[in-house]
């Protein structure tokens, strides 16, 4: 039972952001501008990102959300999702990503843990300020989702068919009108 | 130096900020909103538990420019924001903030942890579910906030003074045009 009285049947943030709109407003500009708005990485790049940080979080809804997403942004690549949740920077996706998942997993961790080497080989395959600027976002901002979701008990489904639907409207919609 | 391009002189989440104003104004608003919006906490107390976060993440400039704002805010009990530093709950504030600072400190470690017990003996000191709501979003908000300054590498200024300013602006002004 989620610790403060939810909407019955709300999944994962749906419920607090149902429940608090004031707020909703701003989590979910956010999460459109950096995942869908202009940026020199692709929607599957970024919706990466945010399922490895998710699942370095260990945050059932958000890292299931986020995959399927993710698989659905991806296509034939989509095998990449659970190589990257299960080996993160060693899973075979491209140089640049490989970099900016080493960014974002120091700034899950320790921000402050992120260095002038780590940047440098990111832009050596082909990383530009916009990407390293959305990765360590990216990352921070999961480390607030994930921390919102779990740190008021959401209720989270485990179907995965569930999953795989509100990935699929992700996909194709984005953050705007993600729960109203 | 910052890992990438910022403003010259812009301190600590000001550069990015600046640099990149799709997100600051979902940043901002999220700021503004939780800290400043309507809640059954006052403007202090969120502070101070923002204040309590970032010191725990040891964020050099979140933690000083937030600990001058809740200095302003709370006036004659500005002492408490330095005690709160030291000791978080052990620290001689209301026994209902006392509770809520132990539900935003393990939001901050890892959200999971925080129990129905926790959350009971908030509510046994008059905490609401808004506050609750509150409590866990601030933290996990400055979960973010930290991380996006520090991995980035920003630029702090080690002026008290500085700070002080900028605090008392926040105080009077709160997060709408805290930029621009």
């Amino acid at each position: 039972m989620a610790h403060i009285t939810l909407p019955e049947g709300a999944p994962g943030i749906v419920g607090p952001m149902l429940a608090y709109p004031e707020t909703e407003e701003h989590l979910n500009g956010l999460a459109q501008a950096l995942l869908r708005g202009p940026s020199s990485l692709t929607p599957g790049e970024r919706e990466l990102i945010a399922t490895y940080v998710s699942s370095r979080n260990e945050c059932y809804f958000c890292t299931n959300v986020h995959a399927a997403a993710t698989r659905h942004l991806l296509g034939p690549e989509r095998n990449l999702v659970d190589q990257v949740i299960t080996g993160g920077p060693t899973a075979p996706v491209s140089a640049k990503l490989r970099a900016l998942l080493v960014i974002a997993g120091k700034v899950q961790t320790d921000a402050r843990s992120v260095t002038a080497e780590d940047v440098a080989n990111a832009r050596a395959e082909g990383a530009d300020d916009k990407a390293i600027h959305d990765t360590v976002l990216i990352a921070a901002a999961f480390c607030m989702y994930n921390r919102y979701v779990d740190g008021l008990a959401t209720w989270a489904p485990k179907d995965p068919e569930a999953y795989d639907r509100t990935g699929a409207r992700l996909a194709e919609e984005g953050y705007t009108h993600s729960v109203r």
